[in-house]
């Protein structure tokens, strides 16, 4: 792995203050899975009655940790449960190698936690291809186990980090009904990123009452217009996952809340954006809004051919007003358009209207906006009212250096 | 426009002798239009009976050069023909503006070499947006058209390169029914380069004689297999343009005759990899090869998901046999695949087979592979016949320095 010391510059300022999640333990150890000298295992245990949901990557190669983990979600909630995550490998195109290694490690946690293996949800992250010497996790479990505790969630947000340069975590609290409900997240992500139903690694936790299906069906709505809509480089990981967990402490119900629906989308978004925000080398983070489409279907597929393009990309790295190059993304996309319709905006700056630069057009005004740390496009595409908001981040060298020799 | 002055390291030794094709004459020029001390203006002149087909871009923004070729292409030949490209500028996105350059310009042509206005086509190829200073170039058109000469096809392929770091030419001879029939051709292209139906811009020019049908059909399906299996960066330009002449000087007949086919197709396919061979920043030239594929189809699919994959190019430039990556690019493609079936060899290195790492594998073999210049990458889905190659080059340093600052 490359040795990336630096931050990203576009990282929030600390790691912010998260609320304890009444029947959620944690704990962070280092195994030695590959990485030395950090920790690379985290275990999250979660009280009888935790009502589990998620999302996962629709890759085909999609790992033995994804597969298990999907098969587990609708289990019975009458004991307890654990998740538990390791960073350096990813146990992904291992064969059956992959799944015994899967069996062993949440066999040994429903041992050392006293669950049902059956609600034991993995996820590993790192290489692919390579075995996973899960004795190395297996070993450290009971000692995981008996150090678990209350709030000490940055731990395991630092243990799930890979190339990530900043630990990623969001939190919300609701009230209802005269009640407190939180919300905490963390998650890791910063490259081999373009989630297809779910993203990279992220657990949720929060202490509402809700049913599985009401959860799950919150869970995949909010995805889609969350971790669905941002991308790093247009790779799909093969091992993204997307937990939430819901233990029930406050007892406040939440199913078809609207205030509790709000403030779990604002902490999907946050993480999501922080992935962005840590995408590997970036150094501009990037809002691409596109209306006028045919659907919001076709708007989504313009705005990601527009925020996966490397010309885009690394135009804006360059600081360059090119909006030639937004032309060009939404003529290849394959989504209906009409090059005379097209309006195209940097910021608050009208650059082209009607298929043309616009009359009012300032060169001037759009390079100022594009010196800017975050960076906002507006395409119109003129032909409906479809609509959609993605998020990315520039191209630079930085990736090419993360990249171009992560497993020497 | 970035200075980048550097020859790819991929470039063929020299510009090939192209033969002298009877009925074509060449001019370059130096207008002015974006560039200056080079020439960027070129005409080719068609003797009267020359038949001419094409393949054009797909882009629903793409430019007024194209669509006019598009309307010509199957205009009476009884007159001569003219084709006239100029670079630094690409006439895309430009409005109404980009109509009236191109009426000017065909007319202009038409007059200076007394061809009907329908038989002019016209090729722009640059910065996207920016208005065509087309008097620029109507200006030295009596110039052109006096100084056009046979054979002067070297110079021709030098005024239409815009970022390309060396001319693109190829050619073919092939006897057939005891006479000669030549075959020349030039190109441009070395970014924006993901091609849908045609690619960048490419003239070829023949002496054979072949009926407009039969000529258009032949470059249609021998565009598919070599053009359209090239990509640099996935952006696919707004001016992609191949036109195919004829002239019939040869009074050799061509129509379904396959060695002649055959000699066209190696033209393509050698214009094809010299564009990736100048792919912006290139250090490798990659050929991909999907077999086992369910169609034809989804081995492109796979095989474009490969060759477009930011990480798997990074990987290439660091010289990594990351078969992992590999993986997860067939994965996120959206065409069937069983990761448990997945074998991938890098040259002829076995890397993996049946889903894991191949029991044979030698790091230190599939190393010494991707040091080399010319890496080639097999992958076997497994679950049916459908193959297909297609070509790239990696991602490297280069490709940021060009793109972040082209218009500066």
């Amino acid at each position: 792995m490359a040795k990336i010391t630096a931050v990203s510059p576009l990282a929030p300022a600390a790691f912010p203050a998260l609320p304890v999640i009444g029947g959620v333990k944690f704990a962070a150890i280092g195994a030695g899975v590959k990485y030395q000298g950090r920790t690379d295992v985290m275990l999250a245990t979660l009280a009888a009655g935790t009502v589990v949901a998620g999302a996962f990557t629709r890759s085909s190669t999609r790992s033995a940790p994804v597969l298990d983990c999907q098969a587990k979600l609708g289990y019975s909630t009458e004991q307890g449960a654990a998740i538990l995550v390791n960073s350096g490998n990813s146990n992904a195109f291992t064969g059956k190698a992959g799944v015994v290694a899967v069996e062993a490690i949440t066999a040994a946690v429903a041992t050392a936690c006293g669950v049902p293996q059956m609600r034991v949800f993995t996820s590993s992250t790192g290489v692919i291809g390579e075995p996973l010497p899960y004795e190395r996790i297996t070993a450290v479990l009971d000692n995981l186990a008996a150090i678990a505790k209350e709030g000490d969630i940055a731990a395991a947000a630092k243990a799930i980090m890979t190339t990530d340069t900043f630990p990623k975590g969001a939190c919300a609290t609701v009230e209802i009904a005269g009640k407190t409900v939180s919300i905490a997240g963390i998650a890791k992500g910063s490259g081999m990123i373009a989630p297809d139903m779910a993203t990279m690694l992220v657990y949720i936790f929060t202490d509402a009452k809700i049913g599985q299906e009401a959860l799950q069906s919150l869970v995949s709505a909010q995805n889609e217009i969350t971790f669905n809509c941002i991308t790093v480089d247009s790779d799909t990981s093969t091992s993204d996952s997307l937990i939430v967990a819901a233990t029930g402490a406050s007892d406040v119900a939440v199913d078809d809340n609207t205030a509790f629906a709000d403030a779990l989308h604002g902490v999907m978004l946050d993480l999501a954006h922080q992935v962005v925000r840590d995408g590997e080398g970036a150094t501009k983070f990037v809002e691409i809004t596109v209306t006028g489409a045919a659907t919001n279907a076709d708007a989504k597929i313009h705005a990601m051919a527009i925020a996966n393009s490397p010309l885009v990309k690394t135009a804006i790295a360059g600081q360059d007003a090119n909006w030639g190059r937004i032309v060009m993304a939404v003529g290849k996309s394959g989504a209906a358009a009409d090059r005379d319709r097209l309006g195209i905006r940097f910021g608050d700056v009208e650059v082209a209207k009607n298929g043309w630069r616009s009359e009012s057009y300032s060169e001037e005004a759009a390079a100022a906006h594009m010196k800017g740390e975050n960076i906002s496009i507006g395409v119109d595409i003129g032909v409906g009212s479809g609509t959609s908001t993605v998020w990315t981040c520039d191209l630079t060298h930085g990736y090419i250096d993360i990249n171009a020799d992560y497993r020497s």
